[in-house]
């Protein structure tokens, strides 16, 4: 029996782990469960899963003294960092669901913990691919790592759509169902960009390998390309619970969440080369990926308050990359592998786009 | 350095061995190649490599007394397979191009060298790619392995314009450049219907869980679906450089011999359903795998002159067919794990096959 702690319940990655926890009891027993603000979702849960309620980020060390296997950080935003460098720090192994944790403590986890990385599981699906991929294979033989893109639902329009797109129209993503802060970065692929980021301080290899490529379909969840000329790819549902369970029943494998892909039914997988002048929020996440140190945090700051500021109706869709970019020009190089100075960075970046957004609306 | 004996070095997969050997002349030191006939183009090969040469299938014994790690056994036809139980026999590593061993063979392999079994490195680009995405998996996680199949020239022909094919047309395979009779075995789907049972005994998985899928681009070599619904596909350059070069560089990879695969050129890769009413051969080839002991020799033998026929004009491409069903009908059932046995159902086979060739051209 795998004993779990799932940090953000209640959040989409959070309710599938829960549902997979309780569809599988014989072999996970979730232990604690966390949530920011929602206290009667999470009651419901821990009522059905039989554990312990944690409310608010103050709680953590307070879980992590619980007896667990495993901890599922599912928190959304910076805040799931610290969460991040607790767990690591605590030796437990960590399924990790929150973007922001490598993104903006990559340079903190590759000073304090990089014996303690081995010990990540990825739970986002083409760091999951990824990480399955490199199963019985060597790092130093990787040529390229290749991560797929659907493109999102602006994949086919123009910039100039793009920039009247409605929240709603944003938020429709064409293949996977995810929460909203995760949608709309996949609208501008500043997802794409920070998960260039996490692969890049996942599996210690260089930008310059790391390739975008857009995949309509998402049915090819990233591929890994050999020096031999040999390339091994991941596919299958586009249904978080796969990746999800994964992480969860590592190294095991248990019975489909989401069911089988049927190729002939696909019929075909399409690939396009990705247009960085639409989406020039991946160049920028390059970029600052390239950049390192105080550039992925403050990239990650401003894009926060950007998506918020958009979800809200106060800014365009494009909005969401000048402000991104602008704080990057604003902000000066710094080294970022301490806690402190990346929450200043962050809180500092998340100040300035707000103001940005301010001074938009005026 | 890495010491190669390379059994049927002036065929078509010897010779790209030998190609690849003098390419890493640092990391390979062939000791010896074999020829049947082809003696000049063998001497021509020892001279470069400073190896020495044996001819004919007699001088095997010898050739497995040198000192050397992997004996590459790239002969073709039954011939093979008295080699291969050698090399199983001597203890040394066999990286196997040979089909007809695991076909025609199987039985005995899993009868008298089932520990061996792990000494073999497939050399097909199919089964060198299972063989891959099985690293740092559990074989009882798989739910499915999916052998893809270019479809041969004939894929969009009509069963009427198969019957009518010239060896010319059957010899001009659309994606792979190999050998006179695996390109016939490739438009007929034999070579399909021989790689199933490859698969079914190189890596224990009963014949319901081996699918044929059509991917007329051939970009993807073959698939494995794992019980949680995760897929594995290898993808490469479609040129056997790539899987022979493996097999003598496991479990490193070396330098990309043809390249790396431009998926954005490449643009969208298709999947079909085979058409088993025009590709009865791999209908039989599961029948004739399910049914096991003599029947896949059987299956095996009378494909072989059936082919050779077909080469020479004496009868249609959709005869080889014909030959097979009909040789695998008077076959009566038999223990097949004991070499004398086999020899005796591949000679009786091809016998009868060669009959039924005389009674047609009449």
């Amino acid at each position: 029996m795998k004993k779990i702690i799932i940090l953000g319940s209640t959040g989409s990655i959070g309710t599938q782990a829960v549902e997979i926890a309780l569809k599988h009891s014989d072999k996970y027993q979730v232990v604690a469960v966390s949530t920011n603000k929602n206290v009667s979702l999470a009651n419901e849960q821990a009522s059905k899963l039989g554990c312990k309620v944690y409310q608010g980020a103050g709680q953590i060390e307070g879980l992590l003294d619980l007896e667990a296997d495993i901890v599922l950080n599912a928190l959304v935003g910076s805040v799931g960092l610290e969460a991040t460098l607790k767990v690591l720090k605590s030796g437990k192994i960590l399924a990790l669901a929150n973007k922001e944790s490598l993104v903006a403590g990559g340079e903190i986890i590759n000073k304090h913990f990089k014996d303690k990385k081995s010990g990540i599981l990825p739970v986002d699906s083409e760091h999951s691919a990824i990480f399955q991929l490199l199963h019985g294979e060597n790092k130093e033989e990787i040529n390229n790592i290749i991560i797929t893109a659907s493109g999102g639902p602006f994949r086919e329009s123009s910039l100039e759509q793009m920039k009247k797109a409605t929240t709603s129209a944003a938020l429709a993503h064409p293949r996977w169902n995810m929460g909203p802060k995760i949608t709309i970065d996949s609208a501008t692929l500043v997802n794409k960009g920070l998960e260039v980021m996490e692969a890049h301080y996942l599996f210690d290899v260089p930008y310059e390998q790391i390739k975008v490529i857009i995949h309509p379909e998402s049915i090819i969840h990233s591929m890994v390309e050999f020096v031999d000329g040999s390339v091994k790819a991941h596919l299958g549902p586009t249904d978080m619970r796969v990746p999800i369970q994964y992480a969860l029943s590592f190294p095991k494998r248990a019975k489909a969440p989401a069911g089988f892909s049927d190729f002939i039914k696909l019929g075909k997988l399409n690939f396009e080369a990705v247009d960085y002048k639409k989406f020039k929020a991946l160049e920028l996440a390059y970029e600052a990926g390239r950049k390192k140190a105080g550039y992925p945090v403050v990239f990650n700051g401003a894009n926060e308050v950007a998506v918020a500021a958009f979800l809200q109706e106060k800014i365009n869709l494009t909005s969401i990359t000048e402000i991104i970019e602008q704080v990057m020009q604003e902000h000066e190089t710094c080294d970022a592998s301490e806690l402190p100075v990346v929450k200043e960075l962050d809180a500092w970046s998340k100040k300035r786009a707000a103001e940005i957004v301010r001074e938009m609306i005026k």
